[in-house]
């Protein structure tokens, strides 16, 4: 195999009371890439369209990924990369993990597979650290395996994938304003109270278990975030309204996408998650913003092939 | 049926990274209480054995647990409750829990069972309140339920059972020294860092996820406790020396049960159980205080029925 043309899928960290630890894989939206092999050593972004992205290896999330992939698995030849972004950088669903996961995943098909999906995940992180400064798991693990995935520990790294109910949709509307990560960070506070903290570990743990038990009670009733909710959602206008307006819908919760601006619903059923799209389009129209909306079945793959040669 | 004879089991909560959420059945250790009818309304503890405890109904929690379940569900009867404690108070594995459930358990029972289990929760958490000021459910809820609980929310409450690997056995030790549960609550702050909350949650649901899954790796990796631990643990002489031998021993993991003193380990296996039990009681010998030890398997049913006529 020669040249290997991918589908890198958008993602959803944090889900509501995952904070930093929860992602899952989206469906219809994504990039595409073009990885091949050349006789030149090293690793070289020849095109990318959609975005106004540097071409330079080493300021390029999906270049400084592959960097860290090959420091560790060398070979004596090289690969170029064509980047086709669907995603919007800064839309909150995880652009800069779907370059970053899909150029390790690429070159390691085209080095015939010595890694697991799941070993990827530490280099497709290397990339995300150039994107944010912290080489957060939450985007590239989902990408990468698919599905929910949670981050037990994002050093070693321990990536754990877990199960979901297939009749679980997500809706997304991506407001297209600014929102810069590092103003998302700045919301948040170092210390947060203790009680809060276990309100929401109890959450997550019966997120958790509802995913295992197909539970759609334990999954609406677990879908709150009460530590950083509070503080980033003042920074998405119309975020209320588009939560109440979800869950006056029918969705199980409703919560920030990543570090936002885009915000994410999940349903029971796609009708109910039509209803909800429904809901935000009228919702959102009337605020003077652009914005995309999607519907998706979490998305059970990941990262996929759609041609090789 | 007019007299109901109960075993009513100790538990051990917080579980490391579960503070104030998880919680799990011991076998071996636990009260007995004998309940039954009496023309005379009301509920009237006659006799407590085995450790000094009110009679008085308002100050005993099975007797304050007792009245509020017969306060929603008013009956032209009384109650009559013997007690016979094989638990320790305060020892750290929950000993009034054992009180609290077993007055409203038995009591539902004499009544011809109008509650779930699950139901009667809520009424035995008022026991816990009366004992620690606060209506805690993390040791109720595996007393009740048996097995491993999840308090997802303990104002509702809601709370989930979660399955867990029949090879898992826990090794408790007790420490007798006085550890007052105000001067357990008093070495904790009342904010913690945001990054450490993150590392909890992530193991937390990792924890979660191997629990159903029974992967004894990810309990290994999850039983963690970055936020508690290294306050109270400066309060039980010898933990360290106990944390480190359990491991040696081979336990998955070793923390401290409940508020303390006791402390736990869970082991893959009776046979490493039994060596953390060794390990434990020859490093403890050497400190110049009083413990017991216990093996147990984890209780996958909760109060029994001894005895009823």
């Amino acid at each position: 195999m020669n040249e290997i043309k991918l589908f890198c899928p958008a993602s959803v960290a944090n889900v509501s009371c995952g904070f930093d630890v929860l992602g899952f894989c989206l469906e219809p939206i994504g990039d595409e890439m073009v990885i091949r092999k050349t006789s030149k050593k090293g690793i070289h972004i020849i095109k990318i369209e959609g975005q106004k992205l540097p071409l330079e290896t080493q300021k390029n999330v999906a270049g400084v990924a592959a960097l860290a992939l090959l420091e560790d698995h060398p070979c004596n030849y090289g690969f170029e990369i064509e980047i086709y972004k669907g995603i919007k950088a800064g839309s909150g669903i995880g652009s800069s993990a779907a370059s970053s996961a899909g150029a390790v995943f690429g070159i390691n098909e085209l080095m015939g597979k010595p890694l697991s999906r799941n070993e990827l995940i530490k280099y497709a992180m290397k990339g995300e650290k150039l994107a944010s400064g912290s080489a957060h798991a939450d985007n590239v693990s989902p990408v990468l395996l698919g599905g929910f995935t949670l981050v037990r520990c994002s050093k070693t790294p321990d990536i754990i994938a877990l199960p979901f109910p297939s009749e679980l949709y997500a809706t997304v509307i991506h407001p297209k304003i600014e929102l810069r990560t590092s103003d998302a960070r700045a919301v948040l506070k170092k210390k947060i109270y203790l009680d809060k903290a276990i309100e929401q570990w109890g959450n997550l743990a019966a997120l958790v278990s509802g995913l295992y038990t197909n539970n759609f009670d334990s999954i609406k009733n677990s879908l709150v975030d009460v530590i950083i909710e509070p503080h980033r959602s003042a920074l998405i206008p119309g975020f209320q309204e588009l939560k109440k307006v979800a869950i006056e819908s029918g969705a199980l919760g409703c919560g920030i996408s990543g570090s936002g601006p885009s915000v994410f619903a999940l349903s029971k059923g796609h009708k109910t998650a039509l209803e909800v799209q429904n809901g935000m389009n009228n919702t959102y129209k009337k605020f003077n913003i652009e914005y995309e909306l999607h519907l998706s079945r979490i998305n059970p793959k990941g990262i996929q092939i759609i041609s090789s040669k």
